[in-house]
């Protein structure tokens, strides 16, 4: 018995070629987001930092690249009976926006008690929405309900090949635009976008090192991979909800076990102080999640020193303002 | 008399050459600043909008075009005495990173109760500060006795010809990235960014119009328009704390005077609006003055309806955090 059930075999991970093949899906269709770099961000982080600014993706996040290559990749007999995803977060919007491009009808799972504002860009995107109860209901078994009566595809978050290869895509473009890194950093909640990116890594820049940066307070990959098995904990809490995962999947896990440099973890204020440095030098809004990479530098829990050049993935932007204001309101002086 | 008394003759006035003469000295110095669209901005506009995001230059805004173009013209034996400039905001900032980069000793006369943060951020620059009590003394007379004692040059914030030709290499690249506009808006002070605008605008696009906005507690350049002369009025009371100018100078008066489409305003509640929209559409963090064009744009102030095409100064982003958080914070329901 595995540690996180499935009913499904395991299908085939997914390659470097389906990461080119992703990256031709998306041309044209995603952005090809900005690579930002600032002289005060060298300073305070000890080398020269490349910054991947998926928070300016379509949806605010790079999760639009791994659902529209899902999406796409739908065999045509089973586009017309839609998609159906589960999500509070920036994968719903981002199946929603993939399915009214690819004019598929789409289905999100969402809980009663998500912000109106999200509720209202998903139905936005032309998807309809069901509401669950977070606290009585399931909303895996609701989304496989939904799937099962109407026929309907399930497009999880990050565990599906052309997800993972669709994630890939950002790191690609990285490394084309900056090929000499020594390093790449990146968010890690399920594994999708640090698996991806180390398939565009290992074909691109096999010398570079490449980290993932979880939150302390959910810090299973790092336990998995110590474990040698997927370790499974209780939703974490921290304010990056982006990486509220409560375990790496089967096809994110080995990949990630076989090739990455370390996983490392980011306290809740750090990621606070990597948001204020995002907003005074840069001018930029990053949601907590989105900044796990930044913060993990600028607290020198992955290497950058003198001479080094790191890029790092800023992986999403979607922040509710009152709360972005409270939070880079209420510590001082780090910025 | 003049309404705006004066030691010295007005200089000749800047003139497109002069704003293409500044685009070479700017080169390589000063950040050629993306363009920035959205659709969904387009959607609450009511028309295509392309944002010069000047926020993103170096020292956070466009001031740094004018303060290094006026200083690079420096007479070779007159930087050895250096230059002196009065203001606590990015002007001061844009003279003192101008300065280290020529060279040239640089003395910056701001407030006593100046942010901490901006005092630092100028002498981090090498810039010596002086102090003064700003209900007690007056900045202009101390900066022109520092300038008379040590034989320094005054650089005025905006009614200076190289000032105002710097300023306008902003516009001068919006259209050449974006060639085909039918307007261009922006911020309204002291007139310097306008009026550059206004030269390149007219070399390059003569058919679009140009658009000023002001802060609505600081109308005095539409009060100067029709009244065929300088107004001065009192210190406005307004959140766009870099518009807070007693009145246009004596060279950008008659330039915006005989080449401006309209002067607009915009209040308080619509900059707020404004950069709302910035930080949960475009993840970028605008100061309140930054907007002032923007704002004018989405609250219908200037033209722009479905098929025109406008172009929109975002002028600087330096605004304190927790300034930031407080009145993003304070208005629901806008974006």
């Amino acid at each position: 018995m595995s540690t996180t059930p499935r009913a499904a075999p395991v299908p085939e991970p997914p390659t470097w070629a389906d990461v080119q093949a992703a990256a031709d899906l998306l041309d044209g269709v995603a952005h090809r987001t900005p690579v930002v770099t600032s002289r005060r961000l060298d300073e305070l982080a000890g080398c020269q930092v490349f910054l991947k600014a998926e928070h300016l993706q379509r949806v605010g996040a790079f999760k639009f690249r791994g659902a529209y290559t899902a999406l796409s990749r739908l065999a045509g007999t089973r586009r017309e009976a839609g998609v159906v995803a589960y999500s509070s977060g920036n994968h719903a919007q981002a199946v929603a926006l993939a399915a009214r491009e690819l004019g598929i009808p789409a289905t999100i799972v969402m809980p009663h008690d998500a912000p109106a504002a999200k509720v209202a860009a998903t139905q936005g995107y032309g998807a309809a929405v069901v509401r669950y109860d977070r606290y009585r209901e399931d909303r895996e078994e609701i989304g496989r309900r939904i799937a099962q009566e109407s026929g309907a595809t399930v497009v999880p978050p990050y565990d599906h090949p052309d997800v993972i290869a669709g994630q890939g895509t950002a790191v690609k473009e990285l490394l084309e635009e900056v090929p000499d890194l020594d390093a790449v950093v990146t968010p890690l909640g399920g594994g999708g976008l640090l698996a991806g990116s180390l398939l565009s890594v290992a074909a691109l820049a096999p010398e570079a090192e490449v980290w993932g940066v979880e939150p302390e307070a959910g810090d299973d990959a790092r336990r998995s991979i110590a474990a040698g098995q997927i370790v499974r904990i209780e939703t974490p809490r921290t304010i990056a909800d982006g990486a509220q995962t409560l375990a790496l999947g089967e096809l994110t896990f080995p990949i990630i076990r076989d090739r990455v440099t370390g996983v490392v973890t980011a306290s809740d204020d750090q990621l606070v102080g990597a948001m204020r440095v995002m907003a005074t030098t840069l001018k930029q809004v990053v949601e907590p999640t989105g900044v796990l990479g930044l913060a993990a530098v600028l607290a020198g829990a992955v290497p950058c020193t003198p001479g080094g050049r790191v890029g790092v993935v800023l992986s999403g932007g979607n922040v509710d303002l009152e709360r972005f204001a409270t939070l880079v309101a209420r510590q001082e002086g780090f910025a």
